[in-house]
């Protein structure tokens, strides 16, 4: 497909620094192509790698109480009220892949209400929507709420925080015009579908 | 999969008056499954069967300017835009199989601007959605945009028509927690489908 | 007045199917004139024959917890919040003729908290226009709300079903333009008005 | 009706201040009535006073190219936006009686877009319900296109303080739930009615 | 600074009626400036004469539960959501001398919820906020909420007054592009600052 | 003051790594105090990294059509739409110093129609606020209207990226209820302030 990956100039991985570079090949090497994001973002190192660092900080740490499903079900819920084409593609296919539910991620991007998920994980969904949309209204009441299920302060900065990264992140592939790559649609959604 | 399909009873095929059951067996025929939509609205066989009616007369005119599956990419982007489940997955696989292209309901679902669209789809999901937001503000400059792009005054009624008898369906869908059918999810997913 | 009634071309009455003309001649036997919405409708006819079969089954259902009075008060709520003036005062008329209560139907399209109506129609018109603005939001609450004030679920499925019916038909009139008939603004509004 | 005309103390006329009875017996010979709202503001009568007298310099104003039923009708039209009740009953018999037009209070309380009103009366609306709406974000051209039509710079100015004083009286005839007279509700809807 | 203070003409003070002249020279005595407010509305001196007297009926009614800090405090809230330049600055200065706190008026314009001030002070605010944005759907709730506060029903009068009356004076601001005088920004910032 | 500046745990600066504690002994030397930001943030110290790394290559990047105090006037700008008392204060708080004009924070965060800016950086800022609320709806003509104002691709990106960045500062703020320093309140408001 010949439609261009940002409104931007997208680098060439060659020219990029070293360790964007090397970052991008990982990736490569994991999913069998690079996601658009890694190269359209690239076009200004500095800021791609403050985002592929708090990134990081927030998707891969480690909580008995917060898994890596539930962070990518903050993305897809929040990423949908943004209207970001290539946030609720590419995070529904990793949705779908943690979670390993092929019908999970278009439920919670269309109304997560309807969606297969416990009461814990919708008050998350709500608490994450609220900081999306009307973050200066949060009382009290929103992190008890939180806690009422389970969730202990660190998870609840989480969750918090990666609807802020990715509402940046929504900005900017709303910006760009940042199409989701084709591979992102289709992946997860065979019932059987394994994690590598 | 055990979930009701419908906050309130759903009839046996069996027990369907005569016309409503010959269409159930129909499309189950055609589909290999029977949506969940006939089922449920069929609790109220005289309020099904006009939906039914109704959805035939807008879906099934023929028209050389507007296609099945513009048709249909109507249905998926108002359906987004009143949070309704069923109707986005149920219709968003119809537009995969009638338009041939995998990906693109979920961008219409979740951002038509940013959909692999022509102008003239663009301007028949404005006018859509503006129907579906705020029908009241319609002025003479709507109408005219259509005309522009050469819509007949036929379409132009089917355009909207679609968008207020699928505004019925959301809200109805919605009421009876209606969940869309497993088959949906990936019916027309792959690159290679063909349309029976 | 020869300000048109639709946008779209309007059949004479002696050009349509036997069914609808039928239907029309019976209508204006009995209200001394033809409402707007029969002719401008019959312009497909098979659209408006599921439009009215549709229209009997949810407002001629009888049911001793939800008269045909709440039924047009249902009406006139949620298409002042749809903006649609043919509803409002179409059917702002037939709530003054069923419910004898000249003042009321203003009242209801207004702001139906100010209205002169019990509690529990304030609970049942509260769910009319969440289905109306937000049906994707609709949760347990909202129906155990409604079973409180002593709601079947028949009623329920009505309640929620009219806004919808009517939704769409407000969204065809507003896209149509269609005005009401003279006739209606004044029907109603004596205090001796009688229901024929 | 035994309703109270507000949640807050009604005065006796006989009590109030000279001015403010003298007021109110001349609306009566003229009306033969009293309006709620001279009997609810006089619990206050400073405030009840800076009103009339704000009232009276507004919408008594003569010009040739703002009439008194256009006056009527801004009111209408941007109470009905702050849902008040009063006022867009009250108001909208007015408008009935100056405009000498049974229908029009209705169609310009619902959608004055498909009143049957001109173009020039079209344009004064709609900056009237950007100064009730969204005033912060009046531009120039919202000027220009008033002084297009042939509005005087007095008119628009009347036309957004006509707006902005009734946006104070929707205000307090919300918080006081202070309902219309009854005979507003009728008032200049019969064909033949006559202005004295 | 030789922007105008208005769109329409401004009046000399020389040339106005008495009883405006005296009000003005009083106030330019006390602040050492005369606010533009004085000076453009007095363009049409029966309006401006009204809105002064309606402003000290409700700003210096004494009581012991709502100071007038806290009734600058409503009018520096709502003009925030009413996106007034003017009043926000104005009364964003008063409100700095009548508290003595030179900051409380950048939080409460900003975000009430976050500004110093008590739970009942947010319920005051809460409530007028409620007036200014959405007034038809005050329900009893609203004015028990206020009188658990220990507010008087002369206070919840005064609190939605000055919220109306305050909303009548943003839209005559925006419409008039009424700059803020220059003195007004730096007022009562100095900790120190004493209200002469 | 002893209210805390945010509802998770602050470190102390000892504490901090090395990197982040040079940047706040730097930030404190310069300001003569540490804003808040600094230690909230600091919970997380690869978060915080990440934030104070991207802030630097959008705020510092030098453009001879984008100035250090337009890019702060986006950021008051943006923070005010999204209710955040921290940015708009600290930030208003820098806009006064890098613009030396004592009032225009005040403008900015109210209405920034209103503000004393030119007409270029008033389609910046409309550009901003798209990004900051709807950017799902940006389209060519956004872009071109920059480009008309001679804003290079590369000011195009930074306003919208700063945009985003500041809406995830927002949100954070927000989340952790950060007040703004005292210092920042008073901060270049004094006409002769200088940067030093």
């Amino acid at each position: 497909m010949t439609k261009p990956i940002s409104r931007w100039p997208v680098p060439e991985v060659a020219d990029l620094p070293e360790d964007l570079r090397a970052r991008i090949l990982e990736v490569q090497a994991k999913a069998g192509f690079v996601p658009n994001v890694f190269l359209a973002f690239a076009h200004r190192p500095a800021e791609a790698r403050a985002f592929f660092d708090w990134h990081d900080a927030l998707m891969l740490r480690d909580s008995p109480t917060l898994s890596r499903a539930e962070r990518e079900m903050i993305i897809v819920a929040t990423s949908a009220a943004n209207d970001c084409l290539y946030c609720v593609v590419a995070h529904g296919a990793l949705l779908r892949v943690y979670a390993r539910q092929p019908m999970l991620a278009d439920q919670v991007a269309t109304n997560y209400l309807k969606a297969d998920i416990s009461e814990r994980q919708r008050a998350m969904l709500a608490f994450a929507l609220k900081v999306c949309k009307d973050s200066g209204a949060l009382v009290d009441a929103d992190y008890a709420a939180l806690r009422g299920h389970g969730f202990s302060d660190d998870d609840i900065w989480d969750i918090g925080a990666i609807t802020g990264l990715f509402g940046l992140s929504n900005r900017m592939a709303n910006m760009l015009s940042m199409p989701p790559n084709d591979e992102f649609y289709l992946l997860g959604r065979q019932p059987r579908e394994k994690k590598s």
